[in-house]
């Protein structure tokens, strides 16, 4: 499987669109927001640039897309405000893969630009200039030394591909406890290959002071195939066994599935960020989060207010596109129903 | 009517997609192929720059948005290679407005880089990096003095808005020999005003010796009415008319229609770009162009190759997603069907 083709947020602005099922991924934006506002801060205060590049990799489509960018940005021009400094410009890149509904998201660039000078009211009036930038951040996007700052949350534990020579790891769909050694050693070894190269390009591509603010879905246990990471993944492999149980999906093609994806410790993050070398580690931190996010955030309907409910339709916006490229559009609705 | 949300060729690859029917756009892109690779190679060996920045304006979806661009890249890398010149950067940037489909067009770069690179096997392997500009060029998109070089072909005819006060062109949807002069002063305004606006923001956001290749659709006749422009949105108008007879279509919605669109002669354009002062002319030229695309290119079966057919399609694939925001998605194939 190509997973720069099939890979990607659900498109649109519908019910099972990414856009409307990305409260979690919010959440983990607004936990880490005075990390990512220091970081700019210490930036600006250390180059003062005429022109701030900021990236966010793996902006997807919704309304993430362009709430952390917002809050950079004013973060940035409060502090020119208190150091009394005159008007620079912005230039905002939101780079994901060539199948992201970048479309959505410039569609809703006008309304987001127009708030933003509302709630700058007051401030230098820095221009933005805002642009697209399709392609896998696991390789090369930018020009050389173009970048201030790179942003990327929950995106950074897809991998390129699926691990190679991971035939046997037929019964799952992910590292699971029965899954054998050389399925967890190739999940890891693609996760360092991936991260690795991800580390290189962007030391091309940031200005020599550039500051990285990086969000991982990661593990606290050293086994990778440990029920945190596994959990919900595995009501998808139980609902797609099902299925071939009741011969709706092949068995041949649930057997060849695996999903391309890997949850590092942060002790992981840390040695592959010192092995290679282009980068130091200011903060590493970890958090941890409640899957079903309508528990602490809103008090719904009893019929929406349903953990099962919620977390399928998270992983429908998240999944579907991938199982769609493996298995076809037919089997979709059933599998998220059960 | 808000332009900027309105206008955009039909988004996708289908039958009445502009994708599928915009083999006039790139005849005049071939046409005009010889001048940009002239003043790309001029400015390239007049800077020399590191990394080459090249936009082009209104680059719609389709084949014709990365042709070319190609053929200016593959210009300049001969000449590298003449010169025997290292290799450098190139930042491609395709601007249009927010509703342009930017997806289709992110879709096409992978194979697009990849014929690329095989054409130009042997030469410096100078890495591309492309990104989606959204946004109107009749205001700020880029950051100051951060292109070298300007396409824009096809788009410039296109106004910012619809002329105010031309209430009184009720019979009319654009500058016809029944238009009343005030119809007629107020489009050659919109335009004046339009395209001294695009001259300035590219002034401030090129280079000192920065060269841009711009494309109008023009006339040569002085009189603005005149049947040469009027030609094909006559059919158009002949089929809404006709439609408001038959009380298909409301009288009014037909009566507050009008096109935003000005094709200047060469003299109008000359006399523009003398006035705003920031640009000097290098070349002017004009060509004459055949609607009926098919003629000159194809020999199609016999049902294609009717000339009123194609420019039926062609016409739909450039006004469809205008006339759907005034007039409702209804009339559609009606209209085009008449």
């Amino acid at each position: 499987m190509e997973v720069g083709q099939a890979l990607r947020m659900n498109a649109g602005i519908g019910e099972s669109s990414y856009a409307e099922n990305s409260l979690l991924q919010k959440n983990v934006i607004s936990l880490t927001k005075g990390v990512a506002e220091e970081a700019i801060s210490d930036l600006y205060c250390g180059t003062l640039p005429t022109s701030l590049a900021i990236a966010d990799l793996g902006c997807s489509s919704g309304p993430n897309t362009l709430f952390l960018v917002s809050e950079l940005i004013k973060a940035v021009e409060k502090l020119c405000q208190k150091l009394n400094h005159e008007s620079h410009e912005y230039q905002v890149f939101l780079n994901d893969l060539p199948g992201n509904d970048f479309n959505t998201v410039f569609q809703f660039l006008g309304s987001f630009k127009q708030e933003l000078r509302n709630e700058m009211e007051g401030s230098s009036g820095s221009p933005c200039y805002f642009s697209g930038v399709p392609g896998s951040f696991y390789g090369r996007i930018f020009r050389n030394k173009s970048l201030h700052f790179v942003h990327s949350s929950y995106s950074l534990h897809w991998l390129s591909q699926v691990p190679e020579g991971i035939e046997n790891n037929k019964e799952n769909i992910y590292m699971a406890s029965t899954s054998l050694p050389n399925v967890l050693r190739a999940y890891y070894e693609q996760f360092q290959k991936d991260f690795s190269c991800f580390l290189r390009c962007r030391a091309e591509e940031l200005v020599g002071e550039g500051r990285m603010v990086l969000t991982f879905l990661g593990r606290r246990s050293e086994d990778p195939s440990s029920k945190e990471c596994y959990y919900i993944w595995e009501l998808l492999a139980t609902a797609l066994s099902d299925m071939v149980l009741e011969e709706l999906v092949e068995e041949e093609l649930l057997d060849s599935f695996n999903i391309p994806r890997y949850t590092p410790t942060p002790s992981e993050v840390q040695l592959d960020v010192i092995k290679e070398g282009s980068f130091a580690i200011n903060r590493l931190e970890t958090s941890e989060l409640n899957w079903n996010v309508y528990d602490s955030e809103f008090s719904l309907p009893e019929a929406m207010n349903d953990g099962g409910y919620n977390v399928a339709k998270y992983m429908r916006a998240v999944a579907e596109p991938l199982l769609v490229s493996h298995f076809g559009e037919g089997i979709i609705d059933e599998v998220f129903c059960r």
